[in-house]
């Protein structure tokens, strides 16, 4: 032994089979009526793919974790810390950690993307 | 004064206009030939919209930042510690820190999101 030992989870991520996931591949939950996410976690990044269904609500709620995204197709009405916006696709939104936020899908349905960090543990 | 203040960037990014990004906005850099990136920072994560003209290069490359990514248009071959993969529409990319990698576009341009933890200096 020439060093300490890499974590499990270190030795996880560095095997190249880890290197990439197919499309479609993940972790899937139904986080909200009509509200469907496809998880990827890293060690200090999650990844979430989320789709919603026309009129499907994402209620008021916080985490301590920060999350960044982007719309990526249709259009969500986005708030946070009481600022509402009408977002259209390559948009982006920024969520300090523990700021109330909420989603509205319209009439049509929505694929954003959204990333933690760190990584959700309830969303693995 | 009942507790200590909130740092400059804290204060900057619970602004509420800093709560959402329009499409386009962010910080543009070409950091290869026919390779522009636009960037979106928080505190602890960075966004990067990645458009690829045909033919281009992302030479090999590393950095102490973790990165994940997903590809949203196109296709890319993408080298990680070794390993190529063809990579469509959805496919998704996760390299620890300080792992060599590197992309190559083939004959249609491609666009990709990358996120980074911490946030990536040079990218601002």
């Amino acid at each position: 032994m020439t060093g300490p030992a890499a974590s499990p989870d270190q030795g996880r991520l560095h095997a190249p089979e880890a290197y990439f996931l197919p499309a479609g591949s993940g972790s899937r939950h139904t986080i909200f009526p009509g509200v469907e996410i496809q998880t990827a976690a890293g060690t200090n990044l999650m990844l979430s793919v989320v789709r919603l269904e026309p009129h499907s609500v994402v209620t008021d709620h916080s985490h301590p974790h920060e999350q960044m995204g982007i719309l990526l197709e249709g259009t969500l009405e986005f708030t946070v810390g009481g600022v509402t916006r009408l977002l259209g696709p390559g948009d982006m939104w920024r969520i300090p950690g523990g700021v109330v936020h909420r989603v509205r899908a319209l009439d049509q349905p929505a694929m954003a993307l959204d990333v933690f960090h760190p990584i959700r543990e309830d969303y693995l």
